[in-house]
């Protein structure tokens, strides 16, 4: 029988992707989304830098493009009913949970923003995770988390478990985060809450703590112009390297914040979608939450703006490096030591990040560099209205 | 100056008695509630053993016979422009902070009522750091969390934080936790958003894993009948000790889940209020969230039954203890090892559990034992609705 995949968010810059990538290899597929993402863009006043098909027009053009159906699911993650309505319809045997509100900037611009991004992700969340039990317990669930929600410890990040020896005794823990900003707070919140189902409900989970995604393009999207992901390069929705290209092409200098030695994990867009599938066709069990951290390099966000630099150059187009006020609160100087071997076992095969790649990320973004609004490359959300005296005792 | 104390879920078990308690101390006590227990008593159809006036006639009856006068703030926590104006207008020294859905069984019922807790609890505490944050900085936030939110691990449970030495470094996190219902979930959620404020808005904390609490009168309660608070002995708002008291006093059998194994810190109201009150006293540092573990003994729950029907004998009572199906999903055997000398060097000085306590309260139920409503002893609210094969892969 055809396995029956959901995509929850399958309208984001993951989540379509995700959902034609596994609908290209068999299975049958369904998207959930509320067009969420596309009214946060028009209450901030930004837009991804290639204008992006409804979804269903995508999902139209897919069908012309590949001859499969990927079904559409239209609503909200946060109504009980609706998402129990979904599961009861569609039966998945596997659910990919991108449905959240994504950006860290976003969840901290004030309290109303901080306080939609937890009661959505987490209700929306608690709702999928309910009628799983109640309809199709055996399926599985593959959460997209962040490694942002651990945060910079200064011992090595773990897969998600920590095995603690204390007093003679010893206990293995979920691997304690402290977690950057009210948005990884709501990752972090969700774990908690999948782990309860998976030890109390007999669900099975893979709780996926990506790195920062880059890249612009996957087979799929490559296929039609109708099918391209929508790329953000905002400071709100934007991420590191995709943001440092297109400052690059706009003429404005790359901004990295503070020192720039903030170290994290990152990965290609086409490996997300690779490591998904790894996660789906091999099911953690009954009962488990299996933890991957799913990124494939590190890199400091300094060398990354100097590959950008460099890589401009090497197209002719001359960029700087500045230093800017860091908006967040992270040390900028740290230990990073995050284990990623899951996956690698599983069989990922990482495309690294080459001059090549970011060659042809730039090369696209200067077809597309009409539409690039400068203004929103900096937007000024602060985590901090200003510095407190007593700010800062440890991160 | 008269120092301002602010007390969300002042119309609680614990938070009444507590505005009492520093009013009869000499603070400005401001109080904040929505009656939403009050709400959620009428659609369980239980109530409080003794009858409890409005809140606003507690607060007339607490001036009449005190002389003090405490300021009433009626509304929601989740309305964030509602605590914004009340933090505004009071400008609080000190916030004490019940005011939440405070049911594990509760928030098990159904996925309605696992959405409402956790939104509820987390949206109101993101409210009151942000409106900290933003108008008293300096204030301190006392925050009623449960030992629940620890769960049982197979290691001594410190007080919040943990030193994990690690291949070949160290670092101090927040105490891991496995919380056992979408209550206790909440609560962690909680900690980790003030964990989140102190680290980096600076604010000061204090988070009070509060073991189970028995009791009936408090010092205050006891000066007027009109003062008394709202103690529950039904199964979704009753906690351990107080509902086997009922129980034996309404000729019913002494309910243990289970084994009756399972080992938990419990202590006297009169403590609570001492505990918060030493907390207030003696407020953390900026930029510090401190965590204390609060309770004063640790007992099985057969024990504790045990003992009720040992009271209950001496006062010509005969009760029977029965083991009952555990609707929970809990280990029932179990290390369990927490520290809590956190508040005894601060100065706390036990009323531990004694014969006479017991006494004096089954003598207190006997007085109102014509309210008693043997139903609402058993709800059969259920963790899981039917158990899963794959479930029970650890605790």
């Amino acid at each position: 029988m055809t396995e029956r995949i959901l995509v929850l968010g399958g309208d984001g810059y993951l989540g379509w992707p995700t959902a034609m990538h596994l609908s290209g290899r068999g299975a049958r597929v369904g998207v959930v989304d509320n067009m969420s993402k596309r009214a946060w863009e028009r209450e901030l006043g930004v837009e991804p830098l290639i204008a992006i098909a409804s979804l269903t027009e995508r999902i139209a053009a897919w069908k012309e493009v590949s001859g499969a159906s990927i079904e559409l699911f239209e609503g909200d993650l946060t109504e009980a009913d609706f998402v129990h309505a979904t599961l009861e319809s569609f039966r998945p045997d596997t659910i990919i949970h991108y449905g959240e509100q994504p950006s860290a900037p976003y969840s901290m611009i004030d309290v109303h923003h901080a306080a939609f991004t937890q009661s959505n992700n987490v209700v929306g969340n608690l709702n999928v995770i309910f009628a799983m039990r109640d309809l199709v317990p055996d399926s599985h669930l593959v959460k997209l988390g962040t490694m942002g929600e651990y945060g910079t410890p200064d011992i090595d990040i773990e897969e998600g478990y920590l095995k603690v020896d204390h007093n003679g005794r010893s206990h293995t823990f979920l691997y304690p985060k402290t977690p950057g900003s009210m948005y990884h707070l709501s990752k972090v919140h969700d774990s908690h809450n999948i782990h309860f189902a998976c030890r109390v409900w007999g669900l099975r989970a893979t709780d996926l703590n990506q790195g920062v995604v880059y890249g612009i393009e996957t087979e799929q999207t490559a296929l039609d112009p109708r099918l391209a992901t929508s790329f953000h390069y905002d400071e709100v929705f934007g991420t590191a390297l995709n943001r440092f290209c297109v400052q690059a092409v706009a003429g404005e200098p790359i901004t990295v914040y503070g020192k720039g030695g903030q170290t994290r994990g990152y990965l290609n867009i086409r490996d997300t979608l690779a490591c998904v599938a790894l996660a789906v066709d091999n099911p953690a069990g009954r009962g488990e939450m299996r933890v991957f951290n799913q990124f494939t390099e590190t890199f400091t966000v300094l060398e990354l703006a100097q590959r950008v630099r460099d890589a401009a150059a090497h197209l002719g187009i001359a960029a700087n490096v500045i230093h800017a006020d860091n908006p967040r609160f992270e040390a900028e100087e740290h230990y990073y030591n995050p284990k990623h071997s899951g996956l690698v076992e599983l069989g990922l095969q990482p495309h690294l990040l080459s001059q090549e790649l970011i060659d042809t990320m730039l090369q696209r973004i200067v077809e597309h560099r009409a539409r690039i609004r400068p203004e929103s490359l900096v937007m000024n959300v602060r985590w901090t209205p200003k510095l407190r005296s007593g700010a800062a005792a440890g991160l």
